[in-house]
């Protein structure tokens, strides 16, 4: 494709959707540590992962040698009433900028959910439907993966109980309704619908909750509904296996522009959209064919990255599921206020702790004020209102960008902007009247929580 | 196209982008009755309108002869942001139904502003800025215009006064600071910033504003600013020929799928939204080459069509604008509290008046309730979250196909879905806490405000 007819959004059309999903730890030299069962320590087993999750959804998780997994139709179904979504060159960025760098961005929040968690979501609800699931559970904290996990259940049509933490459900009454639109119900956590809620309750009745208490909620209500399992929107292989439908349509669109990305950077939290987006361009890194840096994204308030040990951790705050040798915080971390919810995460998927941890990419780490501040910037060069997670990934596309007007390189940055940021408002708002304070942890406060699990 | 080509949504190339507006009233075989002059109650000339307008907005508003008018590069520039727009078939839904009606929509909520107003404020903003107009004044009472004119100056660089009902501005934060964000000066009317306002707060403190008084404060407000003009968001000539892109643009996507709309369905207001779409089409329809029905729909609220008369009245309610001859529940009728507040107009476009007193097109009216239950069905089989003011061609769009299924009549329907709801979580919360209420004005209420103008 010649300059002249590269147009400002490239949309894919239907037919060069992606119909496989790609398996990147069918290439990866080394592969993560194996999951343990937290009970024994031993490698964990499809059968062990059952009680949670449906047996495909389980099989793909510990799947480590496939490379292509086949898309059923009725999940291209559904991605097709918001799929392919555009990549976009920031023209006005770069305009304003003043730099020679081109901006690319993946768009993943033209969607009613707001983010890219919808791309699991709908596989996830559909492999349990398949399976004769009749009911799913799940938690929420910032709300993104209950919406996408709502509207998936509701096109799905399987019931839904949402366990949000109590104080997010009080302060959040948006997030909460637009779940109910969906269908979903939608339980302040803790609740009296659970044992574990009433204990709590019963101690604490003034708690406002907590995620580690929303997790033990639901995963008892699978165990104890029949017909019902438990599901999880981050940090899983099987949920970043998912979300490399991110990665494998930049690639197709970049080979339409006949161009290759320098530079790829994405936001961090538990891994799922960076994981998704880079899958294709790691791979090539791996095999040499390409060597692009690629850039993680964390706040400065939640680094687990770039502050975390490499090794074995709970995934959960409930210390109910299998350990995973991840970059951590330690799972009693508990991240300071940060509006950038769907980043408080306090450890890393796996596949991206071990290519990190081997040297594959890079990981940095920014405080939020910078982040609203390129945020503000992008919106108003852009027109797309960005989530305060995807800001992240713009706060440093800018920065190279600027390191590139330095330099005079004309290098192709592509980053991910991973959702919209409407039901942020409180935070920018925050922003906007200067009362927005930034933290970073001590390193002592980060000792107190380092894990020792194994 | 054969059908198993056709995709689930359409969008066009930028190629296929119209590059020209088209003007509905060189093709109308009977004109819209002029405009007046409020003060000499003579047709208002060009001359008359500069105060007010700027000189290409001017000529376009008095313009009945100019079939087509070249849309400039650089607002073509700025629609290639987010446009083409989709047309989408409403696959699940017709499944829902079991209609064998075909069920089109054209979304226009896909952009930051969140509807369609954005097209014409990138145009009126333009035009300023090519006169050498520094700054720009509207007031907004929903928000929708007001993001959407904070969205196209701050691209093309002009400050922006956004006079806000003080009660919306206080109410509805979060629209503030989506306009804030987009670096307007967000002021809650009325204010101490203008001399009407000032008069307005020693006499009523405690007032909480309206419509009419932020109006005459944005008014009075860029008569008194060096090289500073109003601007409006609907009702007028040349909105509905900047959105007339919309209709343009399925007109394109019609002849691509070999088909043609039998029902064209927009929700109306001011008539932006629904002038804009139908616009190919009931130039098809005046010169008997096609005939479709043509549907305005309403709320039972504020019923200007289906309840109101065909005369001269004032376009706003503090009565400082040119004089129009339209279908009118009289400038002071005060709407009841309706969620749809985009559709809160006391009149309606006079070229969609003359349209519906000539038979071309039909109107029906709607209760709220239902709106909203075609709204959340809507989002539960479509994913995407309509605004309240779109929802009102959803509730018809799905009463036409529902007729369609008791006749077993193939029909192809076309509908607006021209926003999305992010704003408006307040609204739907009431309706899913069943606390919401409907309300249809009395005959007596209604001619309480009947205006006798002329």
């Amino acid at each position: 494709m010649n300059n002249k007819q590269k147009p400002y959004r490239l949309y894919l059309t239907e037919d060069q959707m992606p119909k496989q999903y790609y398996n990147l730890r069918a290439d990866m030299k080394e592969l993560p540590e194996p999951m343990l069962n937290p009970v024994t320590k031993k490698e964990v087993t499809v059968e062990d992962l059952l009680p949670i999750f449906c047996k495909e959804l389980a099989k793909q998780e510990l799947d480590n040698k496939t490379r292509y997994i086949d898309i059923p139709s009725e999940i291209r179904e559904m991605y097709r009433i918001y799929r392919p979504s555009p990549l976009i060159r920031a023209y006005n960025l770069e305009k304003y900028l003043d730099t020679p760098a081109k901006i690319y961005y993946k768009f993943e929040g033209n969607n009613t959910s707001g983010s890219h968690k919808l791309n699991s979501a709908i596989a996830q609800v559909y492999y349990a439907k398949q399976e004769g699931i009749k009911h799913l559970t799940t938690e929420t904290g910032a709300g993104q993966w209950g919406t996408a996990l709502s509207e998936a259940c509701s096109y799905f049509n399987i019931p839904l109980s949402v366990y949000m933490v109590k104080s997010s459900y009080e302060q959040k009454p948006f997030r909460k309704d637009i779940m109910r639109t969906f269908g979903a119900d939608v339980i302040p956590s803790p609740s009296n619908t659970t044992e574990v809620g009433r204990k709590i309750l019963k101690e604490h009745p003034n708690t406002t909750g907590s995620l580690g208490c929303a997790i033990s909620e639901a995963v008892e209500k699978a165990v104890t509904t029949p017909n019902s399992k438990y599901v999880l929107g981050s940090v899983l292989n099987q949920v970043l296996l998912h979300q490399s439908i991110i990665g494998l349509e930049c690639e197709t669109a970049f080979k339409i522009l006949d161009e290759y990305p320098d530079i790829i950077i994405g936001c961090a939290g538990g891994g799922s959209n960076l994981g998704g987006l880079i899958a294709p361009f790691m791979r090539d890194k791996i095999k040499g064919t390409h060597n692009p840096r690629i850039i993680a994204v964390e706040p400065a308030s939640c680094p687990s990255l770039t502050r975390g040990k490499y090794t074995y951790d709970y995934c959960d705050t409930g210390k109910m599921t299998p350990i995973a040798k991840m970059y951590t915080l330690g799972c009693d971390f508990i991240p300071s206020a940060n509006h950038a919810g769907g980043l408080r995460y306090h450890g890393m998927s796996p596949i991206i702790s071990k290519l990190y941890y081997d040297g594959y990419m890079e990981a940095v780490s920014t405080i939020q004020t910078d982040v609203f501040k390129a945020a503000i910037l992008f919106a108003q060069k852009e027109t797309i209102f960005p989530a305060p997670e995807s800001s992240h990934a713009i706060k440093v596309a800018i920065d190279e960008a600027l390191k590139c007007k330095e330099t005079g390189e004309e290098k192709t940055i592509l980053f991910g902007l991973t959702g919209t940021g409407y039901f942020d408002m409180t935070a920018y708002s925050s922003y906007l009247d200067n009362t927005m304070s930034d933290y970073i942890p001590t390193d002592e406060e980060l000792e107190k929580s380092f894990p020792n699990i194994i």
